[in-house]
């Protein structure tokens, strides 16, 4: 194992039912809160009811803002930051899925600072204030009601970029299991890509193989997401396996399964993050494209990750396991309709050269990661 | 999935060679700090030294407070609490196993109270404010470096009790494995045996099947153990078992692996804990007399947890898994030379309705354990 330090301060409140304590919850806290959501699921599945009126008996006073989009874009969190200054708010309530919280991360910061808070994400600025961040997850996938990242769209320069302080720890989460029973079933495989996503990206990228109580905690959320989407794809109601894949999500992408690996950075998303704001697909999408592409260019250098992991997720026996598990993943995202290539996403002639430019242009050549090996796994996606 | 809240604010600063942070990591947060420790193993072992460099390099005062015992008592955490407020300390240091941390947050606590501080473990007065606390963890059982509980002994009672407050988090908690590496054998394997038993308290106390992420995160803590333990007697030296045993052991009593559980109580430590005091023998060995025996008392109970952690960290098949799960529970602790039984620990009589009277005391009968529950289980461990 590497070392590590390992803090996270944000609370989890979870369970059934557990929505309506978020004015009991606030209540001391905060007076005036930005409550910020998507484009209205909350309010047919009836959370937005639930929460005004949570609020309204605590005493809560709250000012809408709403609207944001699936990849959150930069002008529209700008404009949430003016409106939280303006209206003096000390308290921002996320109510939706990773992209919601994503946003109200960039309006927690930027409604404290004066410049453009695309800053923080270029990495000109440091921020040094926020407004405290309260969260109801809905649409349980990004991990974000437990971490203190968050990724914005610039739509001018479709730059799309994580940014990561301690400022952006949620104070506190509910995580409802019983709302996201109104999630569509497309919607709950596409959020299945992206949390096994999180969980195996550090897996994946040491070489370390003594770590192996972290191993196990990732192998765990791998059966866990396959266990779960298998049983809701047969009852997307069956209450158990929402709030297991629910907390799986939670706990692929707080930091946890990241402790003891060391230096590492999370290959697949970064490569991903320039498809989903050029061609405007989902970001699982993306991911389904990318990680088959990179288990096979990283083939031999990880043999022993793709092998272990097989064995122990995927249950492979016999010869070339690490060739069967990166099947394994392909065949589980097809049986997931989701596209394993660019081909099947309907992208005949995608750009590498311009993708793997936007992808390196913020990192440069690493040790981990160089531009010649992203053109090649993006080759390899085709 | 049972409703839980989760929290925990300790940050962790995990690594070989990181006991030298600590004067850094203290500088700002403390001027003046209570060193408390045990019997002076940090002195031989090199701890001792690093620590009090680091302390003068920064400029931290000390008070040394030394001869915490391991089952630590009343009389000297009070006595230390009386120095703490004499000092006019801000800050308990303390560097050690279990049995001193523990200690450290009964003075922690008991220095901003007039009053005996086993009130707080007597639950007739509740601790509103505390000393700030700061660990070095040398030897890792107990799970104390990231969790709000300790247990005291009152010498003139005989009576073992523990208290959790929120106040008695760690800021932080130092886990060094290179240190680990001086801890001998026979206390690394009585370790191993309460790591294991912390991990499955609630893991086997529970009907409802249906919380399979944390269920896989307990098994992975177990095959972790024994993973590691098989490694360290063959060589007690080995680093990368070390460490993994050393995170295995925080994860396992630091609220994690207890959410989505529901109602519990921590039954084979509830009726160790009289063992341990009238006897004076570990809290390791009491917890393998009695862990065999309450297996065997609620087998059917718990069959189907029985079986399915036979399966998954044992590796069992065929049938009668719930029993050879439990004879596998005992051929481990036979292994590491733990007695199983009152007559292997050369107890012949032990005395089952006092030892059923002082676990039941403080309890009373609950739907979890009633005294009934407990004379049968101290019946089946002689």
């Amino acid at each position: 194992m590497q070392n590590f330090d390992y803090k996270n301060p944000t609370e989890i409140i979870f369970g059934n039912g557990r929505i309506k304590e978020i004015g009991e919850r606030i209540e001391g806290k905060a007076k005036k809160v930005l409550l910020t959501y998507g484009k209205g699921s909350i309010k047919t599945n009836g959370v937005y009811d639930i929460v005004i009126n949570s609020l309204k008996e605590h005493n809560i006073d709250y000012v809408e803002y709403s609207g944001i989009k699936p990849n959150p874009t930069l002008a529209h969190a700008q404009y949430g930051a003016e409106i939280a200054r303006e209206e003096k708010v000390d308290g921002i309530l996320a109510v939706g899925g990773g992209s919601v919280v994503d946003e109200s991360k960039a309006i927690a910061i930027g409604a404290c600072y004066k410049e453009s808070l695309w800053d923080f994400y270029d990495g000109i600025a440091k921020p040094e204030k926020s407004i405290p961040l309260y969260v109801i997850m809905t649409v349980p996938a990004t991990g974000s009601e437990m971490n203190p990242n968050g990724v914005i769209t610039n739509e001018l320069t479709k730059i799309k970029k994580g940014f990561r302080t301690p400022l952006n720890y949620p104070v506190f989460s509910i995580l409802d299991p019983e709302v996201t029973l109104s999630v569509p079933i497309e919607y709950t495989n596409l959020a299945a890509v992206d949390i096994m996503a999180h969980s195996i990206e550090a897996y994946f990228s040491k070489i370390d193989n003594d770590s192996y109580v972290l191993d196990r905690f990732v192998e765990g959320i791998g059966k866990t997401v396959l266990e779960s989407i298998e049983r809701l794809n047969k009852n997307p109601k069956d209450i158990g396996a929402r709030e297991n894949i629910m907390w799986a999500s939670t706990l692929a992408w707080n930091g946890l399964v990241h402790c003891g690996v060391g230096e590492w950075i999370n290959v697949n998303h970064v490569i991903e993050m320039p498809l989903s704001s050029v061609y405007d697909m989902t970001h699982a999408a993306g991911l389904a494209i990318i990680i088959p592409a990179s288990m096979k260019y990283f083939k031999e250098k990880y043999k022993n990750r793709l092998e272990k992991y097989g064995k122990n997720v995927f249950g492979l026996t016999g010869d070339n396991i690490a060739e069967k598990t990166i099947q394994a993943f392909e065949n589980w995202y097809k049986s997931l309709n989701v596209p394993t290539t660019f081909h099947d996403a309907g992208i005949e002639n995608p750009d590498i050269k311009m993708l793997a430019d936007i992808t390196m242009k913020p990192l440069g050549d690493t040790k981990f990661l160089t531009k010649n090996d992203v053109i090649k796994i993006l080759e390899l996606a085709k």
